[in-house]
């Protein structure tokens, strides 16, 4: 059976363990930081919409970090390392997406060499986020396929070792790089081993890029202005203007500048999805990711949400006059979070960043 | 000597009210909503940079509301009025400008009919602030001028009946209109009776309009930004991209459009004033207006400051990618502080706008 590391253990990441432990078909490790003691002695609580009421729920091994699960890995090592932590690239050192997989990485390369290839499943948000792999873990020196999950669940840690799903797990998973025949294969695999038929809902994605820009006509127009005035969709819509500003002079501007900008890389994303996504919460009030993270004062995925695509439309010459305001408004606002976290520092005498 | 009734006693209004006292050329009256009962008893506790320590000080009379001002008014009524208040022109109908100075305009109309002029001088943010007035109130039945007042001022109420002020008064006064000789006679008397030499910096405007256009351009572009985000001028600007997306990505075009606009009307602002005001507050941490009402969680003067310049933009066929933006989405943070102060009402079922 394939050995999965799953890394990160909040809402997503205990249901991925969960829909591969009951599928059978794989052995499944799973990371879990804070809970770890609660989770080791008396396992999960779990309410699932797709699995049911589950007590005491372990997956075959858990870890407290990385490093502890490869140091303890058998001489197998892991097929699969799926990523399901937020991916702040400018975030402290230690959260960034190739210093949490370095360890495993390293390990399988140690056991086997060029023999096993370490498949790498991000389900994760956003543009370019496999380059900081591919940059550093040269390809000559490790073995490795990067894979792309799309997830769309309603899954939340509601208290220690307590995860509550309340929409079903519907996964898309494919290759960022579609001549890799590997890493398609390995998609496809991962796909199979992880899909419950009457429980979850996965599918292959033959276009990875497409998926992800597609995906960003949403998080980068929608999810984004939502964080800069603290506020449901819904809010957003019917407090705007005529309850119409919103739309027209917001969501609709910046949703076309992405679209435009995918454009620009070969990329062509319907229009249609413009009105599917600024409808698709009109009636349900909820809280993008950003907006719920501001309000929670923790980071924000803002640089592969939108600080990827900006800098992707300028170099290419792609005007974004909205987006640019969204992106370097929001860009002081996740310096307010810094601040208030100690990650960066400001002299109120001399009005000036401290460089450290 | 005349009689001046100043509303709005907060930092600003009572230092207004106190500099006319200290000249004594006029007789002071003050509207003291809140505070009413201790000024009443035991007077103010001013710290000033202009006028010293003061204890127990009090103008000429105080009343608790604009009606009662309006009800005791001797039988000469009031030869001016200055409204030192927040022009929240969306906010409730109390607070409405010309539902703020109607009792005094109704009373003096009572008492003289045309014999008596009031000079209502607004020494508030905004463009077309004095538009208002004009509608409501007739020419040919009410005998009136509007003056504008601009004035930079640090002062503070610290406490109940408690003021402090940190840096030196300064006002300039003119007409709206400059074609109307009463309104720039009362200036020019106004600007002489409040004028106290050595103490605070007055001096009459023939310019209005240019005035106001020109502090447009800090507060339609900076102040607006900083409230956005939550944070003070020199964060904005240090915690920008390199330490300059702030000032190049929001600040600068932001403040090229208001010019812009100002342009389309005839006056011209000369680009100086953006490189003046960006420098401006960038070596001292402070906070603009509408940052610090939202951070208390307080309305702010969002449509005399942006959604007039914008409205003017439409008319005239500026363009203002910039703007708008800041615009649309402050529209969404003020309905957030008008739902948190019951001012309007959301309906988390059918996630639609409560009509009342």
């Amino acid at each position: 059976m394939p050995r999965v590391l799953v890394i990160g253990a909040g809402g997503v990441g205990v249901i991925t363990a969960l829909s591969l432990w009951f599928k059978r078909e794989s052995d499944v490790s799973l990371v879990v930081r804070s809970d770890y003691d609660k989770v080791s002695r008396h396992g999960y609580t779990i309410e699932s919409c797709d699995y049911g009421q589950l007590e005491g729920w372990r997956p075959h091994n858990i870890y407290r970090t990385v490093e502890d699960a490869a140091a303890e890995a058998n001489e197998r090592g892991y097929d699969y390392v799926v990523v399901t932590t937020k991916n702040i690239i400018d975030g402290p050192a230690d959260s960034r997406l190739p210093n949490i997989i370095r360890p495993v990485l390293e390990k399988n390369k140690k056991l086997h060499g060029s023999q096993l290839t370490t498949h790498i499943l991000l389900v994760q948000n956003g543009i370019d986020i496999e380059k900081d792999i591919l940059q550093e873990f040269p390809k000559d020196e490790y073995q490795y396929t990067v894979l792309s999950g799309i997830q769309l669940i309603g899954s939340t840690k509601i208290g220690t070792a307590h995860i509550s799903q309340v929409s079903q797990d519907y996964l898309t998973c494919g290759a960022f790089d579609p001549q890799d025949t590997a890493a398609v294969q390995a998609a496809n695999e991962f796909v199979k081993m992880y899909s419950n038929e009457g429980h979850n809902f996965v599918e292959f994605d033959p276009r990875v890029r497409y998926s992800r820009w597609k995906k960003l006509v949403y998080n980068a127009a929608i999810n984004t202005s939502t964080a800069l005035v603290g506020l449901d969709v819904p809010r957003c819509l019917e407090f705007g203007v005529d309850k119409k500003s919103t739309e027209v002079e917001v969501f609709r501007p910046a949703m076309e500048e992405i679209i435009a900008i995918a454009a620009s890389e070969g990329i062509t994303i319907e229009e249609k999805f413009i009105t599917t996504f600024t409808e698709i919460t009109r009636n349900k009030v909820f809280k993008p990711s950003m907006c719920v993270d501001r309000d929670k004062g923790q980071l924000m995925e803002l640089e592969v949400i939108l600080g990827n695509p900006i800098r992707i439309a300028r170099k290419n010459g792609v005007p974004t006059p909205t987006l640019s305001v969204l992106y370097y408004l929001l860009v002081l606002v996740q310096a307010r979070l810094k601040e208030q976290k100690g990650l960066l520092k400001f002299d109120e005498q001399t009005a000036r960043l401290v460089n450290e």
